[in-house]
């Protein structure tokens, strides 16, 4: 399979398209419209045929998806048979949250390791992930083979531990902390910026009404 | 300004812009090179060049950028004169993170309100913020002239929510639940999906190493 030409913004939508048909599986559906799938995922119809055409011939023209076969698709395309594991950094009111977030719910992504620096939170169990100490960093991901790291760290200290991360063997980071990191061109950082995206909807609202 | 031409990406980044302009202004700094820009805020130079092309000429080439007029340009742009009283929807973990997340730090997003339908929160406090009643929903958020909510409600109940805001008045929703809300066309929502990040960045861990 062809990869390198597509579109982040097909990625993106990838898991959205995983999870309706897993949705769809659930519910018994045997087949969708493509009416119904841009509908139910909000983007139209014409730029989920495009995300399609990048990986073949998903889904005949006038016939709409067969659920079963897509979603085996977008299994084997998400990697859905392995599951990844993933650190959480900085167990803040944010990343207390995230320990409880209910990521495996759909798709196979666990946050199995917890750190933080403050003794009053290490060693606390926060729905079933045990917090350890930042000290023991490069060890424990190293032994349970994780590379990829959710940073919910204060933005004062997301570079430092950022370089830790990354002396630790860590892949992929994604960044919480308003701070743009400087990672190797090895390490990918998306980032999550809650007050950006805040600020964006308002811009919006504000010129496009 | 000519705004309705500029691409949903470079607005993404304006708040970028907006927040480092004003860490350099509290900083003292009182001019930076186009290099220093890019390194900061990980975007690269020909890509903030020509964000900032649609605003007219900002910075002259080869002599950078002055931090004072770049920081007034991008306060009016951002419209930080004004306060946005914003509404947080469903004080479960997630949203008693943002609850006590500092919005505000660079910019003047504000959140004012929160609702729960649960008695045992109805009535707390959480960083000054008193969660009220799902069933003063309406009259709350037309007497504190509120037209953004973040919803933060279980994926079960944000449709049916969602519903509720708009018959509010929202305009704007920044969506937490992994669902995907239909709204009527005014109502602008963006989606902040935090499973599907985290896929997202392990594909591409996967396939563009």
């Amino acid at each position: 399979m062809t990869q390198y030409k597509i579109p982040n913004a097909t990625i993106k939508r990838l898991p959205l398209y995983h999870r309706y048909f897993q949705f769809l599986k659930d519910s018994d559906k045997k087949k969708i419209s493509s009416t119904e799938l841009a509908e139910a995922v909000q983007v139209d119809s014409a730029t989920i045929r495009r995300d399609f055409s990048y990986f073949g011939s998903l889904g005949k023209r006038g016939y709409g998806y067969e659920v079963e076969p897509m979603l085996d698709f977008f299994k084997r395309l998400l990697k859905q048979d392995k599951t990844s594991p993933i650190a959480l950094i900085g167990v803040g009111h944010l990343g207390n949250a995230l320990l409880n977030y209910n990521f495996s719910q759909t798709n196979n992504i666990k946050i199995v390791a917890a750190f933080d620096n403050n003794p009053e939170i290490i060693g606390q169990k926060i729905n079933d992930i045990l917090v350890s100490d930042m000290q023991d960093l490069t060890n424990l991901l190293q032994a349970q083979k994780i590379d990829v790291a959710i940073l919910t760290v204060p933005a004062t200290s997301s570079q430092k531990v950022a370089d830790q991360l990354v002396q630790a063997g860590i892949k992929g980071i994604l960044n919480f902390s308003p701070i743009r990191l400087a990672t190797p061109p090895a390490v990918r950082v998306h980032n999550v910026d809650l007050a950006n995206e805040l600020q964006t909807l308002i811009y919006f609202l504000d010129n496009y009404r």
